[in-house]
This record gives structure tokens, C-alpha cells and sequence, in this order.
């Protein structure tokens, strides 16, 4: 039987009907407000369930930026939709009579690409999202990391230089602050870098025509990302290092740039690089995810 | 039913009968040559087990310093006893017909703090053990990472200065590199430090009484310990940092100084700072874990 995926963003839930092997044999997407309730998102999902072909769902699963309790049922806090435990699995569960888990989503994007994406035959995956932060989602010997309190993977402020560059944390020196989005721009323009350049993506390729600040910002991201991939492999053993988010979609070739410099930290006595690839399943990857971890629920051993 | 565990050193293996609760009910050490072989140190311990009180076991926990695969059965590269390709778990069943389990020694020494020392209660926990090099382990939701080449937690190793000091491993700038034993002695020799002082605790020791090179390698040592907590913290939403190890077990306090400063990267916005604290089983650490891992196997949804 299929289940019914929710991917909620900041301003739009995707939405998408599901199969047991990851096909999305229905999808459609709805506006949300600033201040959306989770009782009304959820009342608009039953909605376009009963207007679609599939009447019967074996459970949901839903994707969200945010802290998850770690039995996937909660929503401690997501930043975007200002919300604060929020029992998103019960409210869904309640409204379709069917189990429920919600998952944040980066860590969904892992799950995804794990099941169904670039970590197909391998149990050790990573992924890593660049937007404007820096997110992460690990899966370790088949089992999706969710921590102590639902605050796994937050790769980006791990610590890339000491005493460096302030970041939104509180933290300095955070991987973050050296190639997430908004660093990327914030450090181009402290080198005096100009206003006409908008994203990361016209300051890499600015960086690449001879812009000397837009080189110097691009290749500090590019170092940071690739020691917080060589990090992540070091500490876990990782198969499959993911990359993807807005930074890297819109920068054509970073990832074989990424992969090239990582493979030269497994030189000699080090063996077992990790592959570095680009994401699969682009924008699906989150309501895939989220798909999967109600499908493998109940979960046996060895599943994530 | 008790077991058999077995932890095997450089020089010598330690052997214990371990109840289900993780207490001790007997043990006792056996010297091992420099080409010890595999057979040898299993007949020895069956000679063992026919000589004790306890007659009959359950099975066969090992911990082994190297690689091992990932179903827990062979080592695939133990470096102190020059062992390449050992199937040292069913050489251990086929002797005891039982079954036998054989994990890293760092990883047993996390299953050991989780299961029956520092991590009793908690979920998340990681090891860092700092001798001549730094080791660790790493138990995330009750699982422990095992990794995709039996090479996980190679904690030090990870990237703490990029472009720093050489490490043994060939890279630069690895945490091993400003806090493994032997690179502090070789820090402090290269600012100059005098060839009296003869281990790193002697260093430590010297840097509290005003002996300038030996409070700079101290600095960056415990610097390099701090910034190793918080990123593997930070990326695991660990809730316990259980450290040891020589260079941490003879620099009495220095565990509280790290700890306190880690809490100064968990302050503002940043949420449930992990507890730093010392192993509690001490040199049983593995042996426990090693036990561990055999009681529990095989393993159920939830157990590390």
C-alpha cells in the first residue's frame, strides 16, 4: 500500500503519494502562510487525499525544518514556521486514523537518497545541504542518526577554524560561516567585493573570470566543505557523501571539485575515500525521505 | 548465563568472566609474544575457562585494537599484532563452539561506558581515548557505528588545522597531531622544550609552574581536545563525552577544564551541552564492552 508524504517549507507543503518503492505516483503542492497551523496543514492534506485517485494510505510521513523529539512524533521547534511542540505525528495520525512520523528535513533528504537515491547498496551516507545554512543528515550502518534531542547533524557548526569568522550561532568559525549562503555573500563583501553580484552562484562564477574577492570567498567555501566532508568520513566511516541544497545546484561541477580535493586526504595509508556526489533526487529528496520513514515503520534492525 | 571477553593488547590479553550485568567474576592476564598467533591466544583462554569456577558460558566477546569487518567476525588489520585477514570470531566458536564477537578496542571501550559505566541511562554517547594517539568510539541512539570499512571513529584524525602539523597518518593538522601523546612530546621538543621531561603529563605537570613551551603545547593540546568534543557533539547531538586513555588519566582535572570549556560553545542559542566526563571503568572499559557486545547479541532493535 502507498503512503502519503508531506515536505512542509516555509511558505509551501509538497505533497505527494508514494510507493512502497519510492515511486511518487501522485503530487501537487499548496501556499502556506507565515503563521500556518499544523491542524490546518494537515486538514488541507486530507482534503487532496480524498480528491485523488489513491483512497487508501497505509500512513504519513512528513518532512520539516526543525528539532524533532527523538520518537519522530513532536515538532520541538522549527525556526520558519515559529513553531513550539507541535505534536505534528498525532494531529496527522488523528485526522487519517493511520501512523505517523515526522522527521526534519534534512534529515529526511538523507533518508531519501539513502533508500531511494545515491546511497542505494551502500549503509553509511551523509548528506550535506548548502542553502543558505549549511544542514546535514546522517545515516550510519543503515540507521538514520537522530541524537539526543533531535539535533543531530548540525554539520554546519561544527568548527572549521578557531577564533574565525562570527557565525549566526553564536560560534566562531563554524563551517558555516565560510560557505553557507549567506556567508558566502557577507565575506565577498567584506573583501570589498561589489553589490552587482546577488547569489553564491554569481560570485563563484565571478571568482572563476578573475574577480580576486569572489576567488578568495570561493575558495575558502570550497576548503571548508571539503574538510567537513573528509571530518564526516573520518568519524563515521562514510560510503556516500551527498551533496546538495541551492549553493551546489547552482554551482555546476563544485561537487567533482569537492570530491577531487577529499580524495587527497585518503592518499597513502588511507584507504576507503568516500564517494562525493551530487544529489539524485534534487527536490524530492525530503518527501521521499519522508516517505520512507513510515514505510520502514515499525522499523526492524538494519534499516534506517 | 555469563560470558567469556577477552581484551587483547599489544603484549598481553586480559581475560574475564562477565555476568549479563556487567560484573566481573573472574579475570585474570595472560603475556602474548610480538607474532602471537590468532589459535594461540584461544586455546590459552579455553585453558583458562577449564581452570575457573565457571564452566559454562554463553559465548565469546573479543576486543582487538585494528579494523574489523562489519559483521563483528574477522579482523581485517590489527597493527600491534601485525594480523591481516584474521577470522578470529570463528576461530574463537569453532574452539568454544559458541558464538563470538569481535569489535575494535576503542569501540568496545564506548559499548562498555554506555552499557555499564559513564553512559548508564543515556542514549548518545562517544569515547575519546587519548594514549599515544587518539582513539575513539561512538554509540549514536543506542546503536554503535560500526562504519562502512570497520574504520569509524577514527576521531583523531579528523581535521582540526588545516594545513597544520604533519600527522603519523600523513595528513596535517589532525587533532591527533596537537593532542595525541607522542605529538605533544614532539611539540614540546620542537619549541625547544628540554629532553627531561618524559611523558606528556610531565609536560602538563611543567606548564602549570611556568615552563612557557610546555603551557603552549599544553594549550593547544587541551584547544584540540575541546574543539574535538564539540564537533563530534555537534554532529551527533551527543549527550555524554566519556574521556580516556593515558595523557587524560594522569593530568588529574584536566577533564573539568575541557569540559567547561566546551560549555562556552553551548551557550546563547546553543542547547544541551554534552557532559565531559572521565571513563569510570577504566581498564576494564573494554573488556566490559567486549562482554557486551556478545550479551547482546544478537541484537535487538535498540541495543548499541
Amino acid at each position: 500500500m502507498s503512503v502519503l508524504a508531506l515536505d512542509i517549507g516555509g511558505t509551501k507543503v509538497k505533497l505527494g503519494i508514494v510507493s512502497r518503492s519510492g515511486r511518487i505516483l501522485e503530487s501537487t503542492q499548496f501556499e502556506i502562510g507565515h503563521k500556518a497551523k499544523a491542524e490546518n496543514i494537515i486538514s488541507r492534506s486530507k482534503q487532496v487525499l480524498k480528491n485523488s485517485k489513491v483512497k487508501n494510505i497505509s500512513g504519513i510521513g512528513i518532512a520539516c525544518a526543525g528539532f524533532i523529539d527523538a520518537s519522530s512524533k513532536k515538532i520541538l521547534f522549527s525556526p520558519n514556521l515559529n513553531w513550539k511542540n507541535v505534536p505534528l505525528a498525532s494531529i496527522a495520525e488523528k485526522a487519517f486514523k493511520k501512523p505517523a512520523r515526522v522527521e526534519n528535513d534534512v534529515n529526511a533528504v538523507a533518508l531519501g537518497e539513502y533508500r531511494f537515491g545515491a546511497g542505494i547498496g551502500v549503509r553509511n551516507l551523509v548528506a550535506v545541504f548548502v542553502g543558505t545554512g549549511i544542514g546535514g543528515g546522517i545515516v550510519t550502518d543503515g540507521h538514520l542518526v537522530r541524537g539526543a534531542n533531535g539535533r543531530s547533524a548540525e554539520i554546519g557548526h561544527m568548527i572549521f577554524k578557531a577564533k574565525g569568522n562570527l557565525c549566526g550561532c553564536g560560534r566562531r568559525g563554524c563551517f558555516e560561516a565560510y560557505a553557507g549562503g549567506r556567508f558566502i555573500m557577507r565575506n565577498y563583501r567584506r573583501l570589498g567585493g561589489d553589490k552587482l553580484l546577488k547569489t553564491p552562484s554569481e560570485i563563484f562564477y565571478a571568482a572563476k573570470r578573475g574577480n580576486h574577492a569572489a576567488a578568495r570567498v570561493r575558495q575558502e567555501a570550497v576548503e571548508a566543505l571539503t574538510l567537513l566532508c573528509v571530518n564526516l568520513a573520518t568519524s563515521l566511516d562514510t560510503e556516500v557523501i551527498v551533496l546538495g541544497g541551492g549553493v551546489i545546484e547552482h554551482s555546476p561541477g563544485i561537487e567533482k571539485e569537492i570530491a577531487a580535493r577529499v580524495e587527497r586526504y585518503y592518499s597513502g595509508n588511507w584507504k576507503a575515500c568516500p564517494k562525493v556526489v551530487l544529489s539524485e533526487l534534487g527536490s524530492d529528496a525530503a518527501l521521499l525521505g519522508a516517505a520512507f520513514s513510515i514505510i520502514s515503520y515499525p522499523k526492524k534492525c538494519g534499516q534506517a
